[in-house]
């Protein structure tokens, strides 16, 4: 069977970047089920793992990709959440071969039913952003809307792919939002994504907050360079506000500038469940199924903005070259296994 | 009436570090409340902000203190949680004149009615550590005990002020216990506090901790150098875990460190609520008539190891001495004004 990846780290450019492998087809064991692939997505975590540790080989072919929609193809013995022919999505596990191959195996408690209401593409456009912004929300920072409702938060870089859906939620659950984006047409998409405000994010933070009429924000959600924000986000952030990161960074950073107003910084990472194995990892199992049913009842919307075809080498360098160009707004998705 | 503090930040070897000043009564207004002050604690962050500056000199007497247990004198016009009579504690503000004076003005939103059942020595040893340590559990971490029974906390430092009633409050929690200790007498205490396992906080804590049979906690409290103990905590904390510290540090620190785990930092600084009068700032009030009730049901026990008489500077230079040698056990308090 076809999967996409590559044995060298290498730049886009380059031909052997991404390419195409003829790879064998596993069974299902245990809690996993055997995915037939029919769209697959790229994310910038995509990128960073084909394009870091450059111009090093692996021993064997690296299958890139998270994620994915399907339809359950067979099933292990343990699995009890899915049946073959049940349409599916889900963003996967780091620890395991990628979604960019036409039969995948994942664990079924990282699985969610995909939503009726939205086309094959669209699903796939959706479980890693949206598992990360949901739990970013509400795993993290522990948004409840009956009683944060009205809270305010700052969504750093509204306009990528985990932005569009955070925005989205954020309103769900009843916050005031304000945006951040840099472009007319990032601006204009944070706002039909639903930000109450939109900033820049090229401009001093606070001070925009301030001409806005707020005296900061009780939650920001960074999805953009942690470091280059720390003392703008330590400005902003409203005293026992929280801070909500999904972007690493190698420098060391001022914490105590937190400290005075008893603030608080999380990381979210939304592979962590599946990595560590954790007691509670069926929990991304329900928030899709969760997320499956907002989408189904159009209280939040897909933010795919581009499909491409057929599902090859050629058309995966492209949606990496998008991806790593930052300026892409929503998802990319790729379908039709060619 | 009397009042203690000083004019020049001086170390506490030097006769001027700390002075008896004779200074004037003032009048309650608004929701504050007069306090005929009949006992005081010393807290790190007494001697901390008397040594802070070396050899500055202010232009009025800066009074210090923060810990106070006595009765009410008069009430503010707005006032409406208390009555003149009525005993009270509190921690007060770091933004207003400090309670080492025979009559005191606080806002009556920080303030508790003393617990009946302890002396008033006992009841100005506990507010300042007391708040912090159930603000850093339950508001900042968000530990709800029905809810975590049963995860587990390490206490770094506990056998200090705040870590001996952190002890205390995480086993009403139903937490499970491990206090850091690094002699004999302090292992001794942090178990007479209810640790179910104590190690020690000069050796790797992530071996210990396995060697206990744990994999990790799911809390850290940190109420020790947060700079020294970081990649220690970080290997100990579980995924999805939070580290709640108060001793805030200079040194930047590497974040992404948490973010594998998407584990979480947090600040917990018991002057947060009165210095930027936060709209719940009345909380600290609920906190201490909440402490109040455990104390007087003996679920909690007061800290106090010492009471130095009478209160006048020698006895609190005395204390302030004692409290700067880090070798202290609980909580020193001095009454009976001199």
């Amino acid at each position: 069977m076809k999967a996409i990846g590559f044995k060298k780290h290498l730049p886009i450019e380059e031909e052997a970047s991404l390419e195409m492998f003829d790879i064998s087809k596993s069974e299902p064991k245990g809690r996993d089920l055997l995915v037939r692939v029919q769209a697959v997505s790229v994310n910038p975590v995509d990128t960073k793992i084909r394009g870091g540790s450059e111009g090093t080989e692996e021993a064997e072919p690296q299958i890139l990709g998270f994620d994915a929609a399907g339809v359950v193809e067979s099933v292990g013995g343990e699995a009890s959440l899915f049946q073959p022919g049940d349409e599916v999505y889900y963003a996967g596990s780091n620890q395991r071969s990628g979604s960019n191959q036409q039969y995948h195996l994942v664990d079924e408690r990282v699985v969610g039913r995909r939503p009726a209401q939205l086309s094959m593409a669209e699903s796939a456009a959706m479980p890693l952003t949206a598992i990360t912004a949901y739990e970013a929300l509400f795993d993290r920072i522990g948004i409840v809307p009956e009683r944060n409702r009205g809270a305010s938060v700052l969504v750093l870089n509204g306009a990528g792919g985990v932005g569009s859906i955070a925005i989205q939620l954020a309103k769900w659950a009843g916050l005031n939002v304000v945006a951040t984006a840099s472009r007319e047409e990032t601006t204009a998409w944070c706002e039909q994504m639903g930000a109450d405000k939109v900033i820049n994010h090229h401009q001093p933070l606070f001070k925009q907050l301030q001409d806005a009429g707020y005296d900061g924000v009780d939650y920001i959600l960074c999805f953009t360079d942690t470091a280059q924000h720390w003392s703008g986000m330590a400005e902003c952030i409203r005293p026992q506000g929280t801070i909500c990161s999904i972007v690493e960074t190698e420098e060391p950073l001022p914490l105590t500038d937190l400290q005075a107003k008893s603030a608080a910084f999380m990381w979210e990472f939304m592979f962590t469940r599946p990595m560590y194995q954790t007691e509670d990892m069926i929990r991304q199992h329900v928030i899709l199924d969760e997320l499956a049913d907002l989408f189904d009842q159009a209280t939040i919307k897909p933010t795919l903005t581009e499909t491409l075809t057929p599902l090859n080498a050629e058309q995966m360098k492209e949606a990496h070259r998008r991806v790593e160009s930052g300026k892409t707004i929503g998802k990319i998705v790729l379908e039709h296994w060619q």
